[in-house]
Formats: structure tokens, sequence, C-alpha cells
């Protein structure tokens, strides 16, 4: 951990530089929460005026605090942000939390100053938490640098990392409504030093955290935020959020994998390489993050579902089949412990239906008998407003029942003030509860994908160490910007182990006729240009040309298309090519995502990419397991083990082209583009052919 | 409406039979709701023991009660069910409730209880709701037939109809804790007469009552549902939870259509026809449904977000456009209003960010100026708990702008108990809030979704007149069930103007010679069999044949194949047909379902149907405007309008196909399922080709 960002999270002393007299301004909320809120190191309220604060005496200067000072809170105006700062260097203070706004996100002039302030900051040597952010929350140590008003969250175990203020007081509240606590509390704001990366690592550290959720608008070095949360994940569950999916602006894109692989493909793929969970929605992610801090997690997939009434089993068992779980087949001794406590008329099959009659002894006996049985990785237990008993006293039967167990255990209590009590009763119990049933299974399916994660070992990605980067650094070295010509592709793929059909360039007639008998006909043609990217759209590639009399005829055919539908273009006349073997068709491409680099795609090839959209996405270099994934995500990619008529490809070999794309493209960052559509995959053990690939180098 | 089912929604004098004293029976509880629900008609308990019950003699008998009595609430144990129907036939009451439960639900004696119950009603003319059911509630006659534990729901304007009686607990519960009233709630239990169908047109008619909601496990009259339904939801919309939709088994099918069309597709298809809005969960259908009954709805798609923080802004952005709406563009006059009260640094662009500081005069000034543009057919309004005003301050300056407007307005005030009071004033306003903006945005598109539908006209089924049924008749009348042979599906569908390309059966090589000079070379040869679904997978089909040897040479071949792949088929030799012309292909096809009959399928083509699952379901027969819809919303079909070099099709020839295709399937429920595959369009103005097609009748 950043030894350097230690008195953010376990300050000796805390100077809140601006502290106010004034209820309607931040600096009072600052002094306010921070002396209330039970924090046991020093405290220095700095205030011109002095006088006194909160029933201290304020300090007229930073110049002025005693030791032990080494957090400063400013929330001064933004103006005299750099003066704070300043002060706090000359005083030895090596942490600020500038909660103040007035930065960059009003405009130019606030974006001059926030780059001022940056400076100072690392001329002085003093990391920086915002500016224009709600400060930091422990409700442990305990510390609340927030001027949020009252009530703070109660202590729990979740941590939420923020990249928007106002989310914050919004989370507080929810959480304080749903029952849980928070550990943890950071709002960075407008990141002008740490970033949600920087506080992965410290937040996570916290023994009271048992689960980190963030709220995030982006991410800016990728790479690392992958590095730092896949460190976490291994220890703590991470639940992310990310917003802005609409806001990205469009990239200029020349391949069918650029045009797909947007900043969304880009973000799931982290998400997925970290191990970090993403929630669609705020609800979704504390639904989950409860569930993550409270329940152990199952060691099998299949649910039990517990209910005394039809319909809701019903709802639920929707609810997990449509998550892709599998409903528990219960055992024969499990099903007569049921039926010994139940009427003739329960259903004891999975959703097990106790009938409205259904009290705390039922509910009790057939929730432990769930629990006792092999089967079930989980169990729902569902609770409409129970028409005879209370649903308290069914909630305080089962508590012990669930806290004693090893499998996870979450309660559907359906309704809102018929159940209040008994969620109050859960909720002490740290048992997580929701008020549909779907939602509870929503929560079931976090934990069962949770230990799915940690059951599977850390994949390492592949790395080929037969490549010959060498080369393809000449390659690129001497290339310009923009589509490389086919001899360098081939030249850039075959040192990467994918090896390019032969092919010949011819400038005459007669050129492609001897170039033909030579490679052994039947051949096919495509004109031979720079400027012209799709050249099956215009006419310019012709098929299975059998003798010399077709090559001679089909060159001027190619040459005439070509220049009708491009009158501009550069032609260098055509490629020769002898015909290739069948198999099925995929797409394979590589582009270089802003934020996280070499990002692979897989999927349908052919012209109707974009059309069809059968793709899937990692980051590069990858593991063996997502290549694998990645395959078995579309449906081209599992017909290659075969489907009807259609033999099993070489899905190896396909795998393996999938893989060293994506390590040329991850070692190789001035490729901008790569893509070859389609991979031609041929029946298993015959390999592949990489029928049309185009490449294209950054400009730099 | 039905007449016999007025006693259930007006009766003028109610007999509770098996009334009770004890607290833990249902029949104290429907005596005590009753009672005390402020029914103003007469209300008779019975109790053979007598006495004194509610502060009212109980009666000894059904005979006993005096005049007025139309309805009765039966809750004496199954056993004696019979007889009390009996009694109520004999007192001359014609509308009964059974609550009771232990008949089809509890197994085969309790099926057999049932059907005995169900012949009594039918022989005496006594309408039934139930068994096994909560019975009905309206909160403005007012009348509460239900055995529930108070309190009774609040007066409002939502109406719930529940195939189950649990779920109408926790409705109540929800909707009183969520802040909003119900109209009627009719619970049905095993429908063993009144149907969801049946109580559609009774309820809607309530003046009460502005929006429907149904929990559904499944529809037995399918059509009758649409059309019920379909009435009613041009006047009041209706909301829909389906459940169930893992129970169903699977059908016995033999086509990629029958494969595809699962019962979800058949009610997605019959919700679509009706104009009923399908909810996902729970908590979609209302928070739907209080959008509906509270809000005018949108003249346009465009949404305006109000908010006071970034963060929340960009989530609403985000959830906006994730389903599919676009954000307003502001005009200058709004913009300019909305800065003259605002800070420089608030963002005045859609989402409007007015920053912390916006208290009720911002928040009432920068809302009418949205309500005042033309631009943006609905707003939402976000907030987080307010650093500096109470978010009550706000929705009570708020209140009556949005109560003033044409537009609709909905309100995500994000927290709990921060932002419980300016709940409670947004509901007393009857202004819909939400806990997050993604809850606030579903509700938005579906007041969207529901002015389209009214803004369209009601789209009436295409109904070809140059068919001719009869002939169709005649071969299916004299065909045995399963596969008809090709000649018989030439001539069904020539009938209703689908032509199949001319094709004849030849018995020898000699034979099949002959046949394919006559048609003109080249032909295709295809093997003669009707045990062989899926010729082409067993090299059973032969393309582009040029000449008499290789039509000989294919027809040994065509035959070995398909001897070594069914080697028991009965083989009639092969079909010839001409080589047809190119173009793209479809798929096309149509199923009975058992709830909702003749269901058409429109999409991608070929073997890999099912893998590429890119098709579109609809009922048949279907109005043009469905057609289309269907067309659009596959990609095979979008590519139909012209792909980069793929010239554009003649889609209208495709729909026709279609459309006819259905009318056929429609109007011969005997056809279990027919298939073009592939249906092959030609360029547009070329018409469509009919290249194989399938057709199998339903065992008689």
């Amino acid at each position: 951990m950043d030894a350097t960002l230690l008195p953010f999270f376990q300050p000796a002393g805390i100077a809140v530089i601006g502290a106010s007299h004034d209820p309607v301004k931040l600096g009072f909320g600052v002094a306010r929460n921070l002396t209330q809120s039970g924090y046991r190191g020093a405290i220095h309220l700095v205030n011109p005026r002095g006088g006194d604060l909160m029933g201290r005496s304020a300090y007229r200067s930073v110049a002025d605090i005693p030791d032990p000072v080494d957090l400063a809170v400013i929330v001064v105006p933004a103006a005299v942000v750099p003066d704070a700062l300043r002060a706090c260097g000359g005083r030895g203070i090596r942490a600020a939390i500038i909660a103040s706004g007035g930065f960059r996100e009003v405009g130019d002039e606030g974006a001059a100053l926030e780059a001022e302030v940056a400076r100072i900051a690392r001329e002085l040597s003093i990391r920086l938490i915002g500016p224009n952010c709600i400060g930091l929350l422990d409700t442990h140590l305990p510390l609340d640098t927030t001027f949020l008003a009252p009530p703070p969250p109660v202590p729990g175990d979740v941590a939420f990392i923020s990249h928007s203020g106002a989310i914050c007081a919004a989370v507080i509240d929810w959480a304080t409504g749903q029952g849980f606590g928070l550990s943890r509390l950071v709002s960075l704001g407008n990141q002008t030093d740490v970033s949600e990366t920087d506080v992965l690592a410290p937040v996570a550290a916290d023994e009271h955290t048992r689960v980190l959720t963030l709220y995030l608008e982006g991410v800016r070095a990728g790479r690392r935020f992958i590095e730092q949360a896949g460190l976490v994940t291994r220890t703590k569950p991470v639940v992310a959020l990310k917003v802005g999916r609409f806001a990205a602006g469009q990239r200029a894109v020349a391949s069918h994998t650029g045009a797909l692989a947007g900043q969304e493909a880009a973000y799931n793929a982290a998400f997925q390489r970290a191990g970090v969970i993403r929630a669609e929605t705020n609800e979704e992610m504390f639904d989950w993050a409860r569930a993550l801090a409270w329940c152990p997690l199952p060691r099998r997939r299949d649910i039990a579902v517990l209910t005394n009434a039809g319909g809701p089993g019903v709802v639920a068992a929707d609810a997990v089949e449509a998550l892709g779980l599998p409903l528990a087949a219960l055992s024969e001794a499990t099903v007569a412990r049921m039926r010994a406590v139940l009427p003739a008329a329960a259903s004891v099959q999975n959703p097990v239906d106790m009938l409205a009659s259904a009290g705390p002894h039922e509910y009790g006996e057939c929730l432990s008998a769930l629990l006792a049985d092999e089967a079930g990785g989980a169990v729902m237990v569902i609770m409409p407003p129970p028409p005879t008993h209370s649903a308290e006293s069914v909630c305080t039967a089962m508590a012990p029942i669930i806290r004693g167990s090893a499998k996870p255990v979450v309660v559907a209590l359906m309704g809102e003030s018929l159940v209040r009590r008994a969620s109050e009763v859960l909720r002490a119990a740290r048992i997580p509860d929701y008020r549909v049933p779907e939602r509870a299974a929503s929560a079931l399916a976090t934990l069962v994908r949770r230990a799915a994660f940690l059951a599977a070992p850390a994949a390492e990605a592949v790395e080929f160490t037969d490549v010959r980067a060498a080369d393809v650094r000449a390659v690129l070295d001497a290339a310009p910007a923009g589509f490389l010509p086919q001899e360098d592709v081939a030249r850039v793929l075959g040192a990467y182990g994918i090896d390019l059909p032969r092919i010949a360039l011819a400038s005459t007639p007669d050129d492609a006729v001897a170039v033909a008998s030579q490679l052994g006909f039947p051949v096919a043609l495509k004109v031979a240009s720079p400027d012209i990217p799709h050249k099956s759209d215009v006419g310019g590639v012709l098929l299975g040309l059998g003798d010399a009399d077709a090559v001679r005829a089909g060159f001027a055919t190619v040459q005439a298309n070509a220049r009708r539908a491009h009158p501009q273009a550069r032609l260098d006349g055509v490629h020769v090519q002898r015909m290739l073997p069948e198999g099925q068709e995929v797409i394979v491409g590589a582009v270089q995502d802003p934020q996280f680099g070499a990002l692979v795609m897989f999927g349908a090839g052919g012209t109707e990419v974009e059309g069809v959209k059968d793709v899937a996405f990692a980051l590069a270099p990858l593991p063996r397991t997502e290549a694998d994934a990645m395959i078995d995500g579309t449906w081209a990619g599992r017909k290659l083990r075969g489907f009807r008529n259609v033999p099993p490809a070489d899905r190896a070999a396909a795998m393996d082209a999938l893989l060293r794309l994506g390590q040329l493209v991850a070692e190789h960052p001035d490729i901008a583009e790569v893509e070859i559509n389609p991979l031609r995959v041929r029946p298993a053990g015959e390999g592949v052919v990489a029928v049309d690939v185009r490449l294209r180098v950054h400009r730099r």
C-alpha cells in the first residue's frame, strides 16, 4: 500500500481549513461532522477570524496548528485554495482533501486553477483527494470529513468509492433505509491526484470492509485499474456501477472490430478480467453487496426455494432459472422430514410450498431440512404477509438457523408495513432480505458467481515464445500510418505464427496468368489497392478461376469494377491466390481501446458482422480460459464443435489464432486495428486459413 | 358486459356462509372484513350455531336469509361446499365466491370435488369465483370479501386481478407502502368458472379504475383473452406479469419454427396484439401502474432531465437512452430562462444540472421552463438528498407546477429517510416518485409506449380474398397425419397465393434425366422421402447439375446417401427442380400454439435457425403493421432493404408470403406446422421463391 495515502485513512490530526460559523456553509458542515464523528485524533479548526467553533477555539492560520496534524480538509473558496495548500505544505501536511468546488467542473478558468493546485501539490509533495468532492468517512475508526447533513451512516461492512458526491448522499440514506451499514466512503471528486484505482488497496485493507462498491464514471489508467482491482477481488468482492455509457463519442474506425468494440465492450472485458462484478443499476449494486457482505458462499449452483404459497414460488422459480441457475433436486430424506411437519396438500418438491398455514415451526423445520440436504447450494425463503402468523415470529424462528448454516440464505419478505418488523429481525442478524423474489434471486446468482470466481485459479495470459517481435517492429517502424500492404501484413502475422496463404501481386494480365500457373489453378483474384477497403463490395474479388483465359478476363473485370467504384483509387494490379480449402468462417480482430489497450473480438465473420452482432470481446493478451469463453459465447464459436451435418472444425487452431493475434496487438500498441475476416476454420486437425487480413497502423 | 357477473361487482346483499367466531378461521376474517369494509348493502352471516357475530345475529341456514341477497361468500370446509352451493341455488343466489381451499390444488380427490362443484354451479346457473381464492375487494363501493389481515388497501385507481392469492396480500401491502391505492382486487383461485378474461371488462368498467394490473400464471382461452384485453386497452392501460415461463413442458416439434415458438413467444405475441404491457417483475408492474394511473401521456418521445448533481444526471441519461428514448434538445428560450436563476457553473443543457445549491425556487423555475418548452415529451426530476434545502420543501414547490402541467413528470427521490416526507408530498399530489433514476426512466418509457399505442390506429389483420380455402380443405381432409407429400404442399400453398417452383418426381435415373431435360438445365435433385426431415443434412440434396450424366450420377448418389443415413426410410425417388435464381434467404414458418392458435415466425433461414436465433413472432392472421415490425425486428429482415453490396430485395413479396402463410394456418387449425426455409427473396420487384417447404398435419 502506498504510504503517502496513509494520512487519509489513519490521520493522527486533522485541520479543517475554512471551518465556518455559518450553518449554510460547507465549512460548518465539515466542522460539525468531524467533531461529532467520534474521531479520536486531534481536530484543528482554522478560521481567519478565530473565535469559538463547535466548542473549540479556532486557529487563525494553518501555521498556528500544533502537532499532531497530517491531514487537511480544505473548504475555502476555490480562488484561495492555492494559498491554503501552500500553507499546508509550510506546516508539513502532506495530505489534503479539497472539498471546495469551482475547478475543472465549471469551465476553463476553473481548469486552470485546478492545474495550478495540482502543480503546487506536486511541488510540496502533498497528496490530494478532490477537488469538488464530499470527502472521506470511516464509521469504525471513526472519522467523518464530509459536510453531509446528518444522520451519518451506521457502521457496517460495505465500502463505497464514488466519482459522484451527490450519489454518496443518496447511498448513505439508502443504506440506512435498507438496514445495512457502511465501513468506509470515499468521494473522489475531480481526481486531480488520487483516483479510484489508488484507493482500492487502502480501502480493501480495512478489516471492517467485507465488500467494496464503486460508482464509476470512467477509469483513466485502465490497465492499472485492472491490476489493482484484480488483486483486491482475490480476497474481497468488488461490485461496480459504471455509468456514462452513452456519453462516449464515436471513434473513427475502419474495421468491423473497431465498429463493434465500443467503450462498453472494453469496460465489460476489463471488469471480467479483474473479477469485478458489474451491476447495471444502483439497486442491483447494493442488493448484491448486502448478500456478499453477510452470506457464506454457496458450494453448488442449485437453489432451493421455500415458500408458503404457490404464486410466489413460481415467480421465484422463474427468476432463478432466468439467471441460469438450476432448482435443486431434493433428497428423499429432506422430503420425508418436511412431509412430517406439513399438511398433506403441501408440495414438498422444490419450490417447496408449505401452504398458507405455515408458521414459525414449519418454516424452521423445513428450512433446517433444506440446509441439511446435500443438494441446494443456497436457499431462498419467501414470505408473503402470512395470513395466520406474523412474519416477525417466523423470522425470529429462522434467524438462528440461518446464522448457524454454512449455506447462504436470502429472504423475500413480500410486502411493506406487514413485514417491517420481520425485516428488522433479519437485518439485525445480518440476513439479507428483499421485497420481491426476483431481487432475492439476483442476489443468490451473485453469490454463485463470486464462488465460481474464487474456485477458478487466477488465469495467466498465454504468452507464445515462438514469436518474432523484432520482425514486427521492423515492419511497423518502416510503415507509414494507415493500412499496411498485404506483403507486410503477411510478414507481421507470420512473425506471430499466423500464416497467410501465399499470395502474389500481378500488375498485368500476363503476369497474373504466370503467377496463377505457378500457384496452381483454380485461383482467386483480388484487386490490389490501398484505397479500397471492402474489395468484394465493389466487385473487386473473383473466385474459382480455373484456367489462363479466365484469369486474363478476370484481371480486366476486377480492374474495371474497381475503377468504376473508386475512380480516384490507386490500383496496383491484382493479388492472385490459390483457391483456399473450405471451412467454417469466423472473424478474429483486435483494436486498441483508449482506456484499456488491446481488445480482441471473436465471432461470426463475413460482411454482415455488425448486422449479425454475434461477437465476444476480451482484453489481450488473454488467458486460455477467456479465449475459451469468448468462442463459446458466440454461435459462430459454438458451431466449431460441429453442428448437424457440419463436422467439428479445428477449434484449437482458431483459439490459437485468437491468442496469437491478441499477443501481437498487446505487444505492439501502434497497431491500431487488425482483423482476420474471414478466418476459415478447417475440419479438426487441419488448421485455419486467414483468408483476408487488414491491419492499420496508428498515426505517430 | 356479462350481466351474470354483476352480483360480484355490485351486490345488493351478501351472505357469508361459514362466518366464524374463531379468529384463526378464515370465516372470521371474511366476516370481520366485510362488516368493517363499509359495504352499504345487506350483510348476512351464516353459521349453523347461530348466535351473535360481529355484533349481528347469525342465520343458522342459507334458507333463512332475507332479501336482498345475490352474492354468497363460501368459507366452509371443502367437503361441504357442494351442500352450501345447493343451498345458495335454493335461495336464488346466482353468484358465489368460494374462498375455501382443498380442491384441485390438493390432488385428484380435490379435483373430483371441484368438478362436482362446477357441475352443481352449472345446473343451478350460479357463477363462481374460486375455489381456493382470496375473493374480491372494492375500495370505492366499498366492499371486502377477503379474509386478509388488516389494514385493507387504501382507495386508489389501480385494479389488480390475480391468479395467486398470496400475491394479493403482498400487493396490498406494497401498495400501501409505496403510497398508491387500489380500486378493485379480484383473486381468481382455481378458476373453475370465472377467469381473468371474464373479469377484464367488468373491472375496466369501474369508473375509479385507471389502470388494470394482472398477475397471470397462464391463460386458457387465448384468443378470447386477446379480444377482451384488446377492447379494454383502447381505453385503459393493462399491465401484466406473466409467470411460470419455465414451467411449461417441451413440445414435440419437427420444424425450426416449432423449436423456437415456445410459450413465451406466444404470450409476447398475444400481449403485443392486445396492447397489454408486459412487466418482467412485480416491481416493474407497479412502478409502471403508478405512472399510468397518475400522469398525462407524453406527446413526444424525448425526455428532459432536471437534477442538482452531475452523477445522478449521468445515471438518468444512461437509463433513458438504454430504453431507446432520446434526450430532449432544449430551446434557446428555455436555456435563457434557466440561466437567469442558476449559478454560472450550472449546466443548462439536458440533463440540466442546477448544482447542489438548487432549492425550491431553482427547481420550480427550471421545471416550469422545461414544461413550457416545445421539446421534451416528459420530464424526470432528480433529487439526491439536497445538501442545503429539504427535499420536502422542493417537492412542495414543485407539486402544483407538476399537477398543472400537461406533460408527465416523474421524480427520482434518491434516498430513504431524508426523502420520506418529500415522497409523501408527491404521493398526496398523485405524482409518481421512485428511489432511483433507473426506475423513473422505466416508468417514463412505459408512458411513451402507451402514448404510441393509443396514437396508432387499431390495426386490422390482412385478409386476402384471392385464396381457395376449399382446395386446401380438400387436400387436408384427404391427408393422413404427418408431413404432406411435396405435391400436396404445393397445392395447399398455391391455394393461398404462395407458388412453389415447378418440381417433378422421378423414380428412376432415366426418369430424372427426362424430367430435367424438360425443365431445363441446370437442375437440383432432392431425395423424395416422407421419412427424412432434413434432407440436406444427409447428403440428400445436390445442386447445379448441368447435364444428363450429372443427373444420372446424382440420382444414385442421393439415393445412396439417404439409404445410408436412414436405412428404414421409404424412398420414392428424387424430386427434380430447375436451379432457382439467387436471392436473400429467410425463413417463414407457422405453428399452432395450444393457447393462442396460429403463431408465425420470420427471420434468418437456413440450417442454423436455432443457433442464430434471429427470428420474430406474431399471431396470425396479422395486420400489415405487425408483419412490418416482425421483418424489421430481425437482421435478416432489415437486410432486405439492402446492405452494402447486397441490393434491396423484394421485401413486399416477402411480407406478402408471411401474411398469406399466416392466414393459411389461422384458417386451417389442422395444419400443425408449416415452414418455408429458405424463402428466397429476389431483388426488388422480382418476387420470392419458396425453395423448400414442409407442412405437417395434426393427428385427428
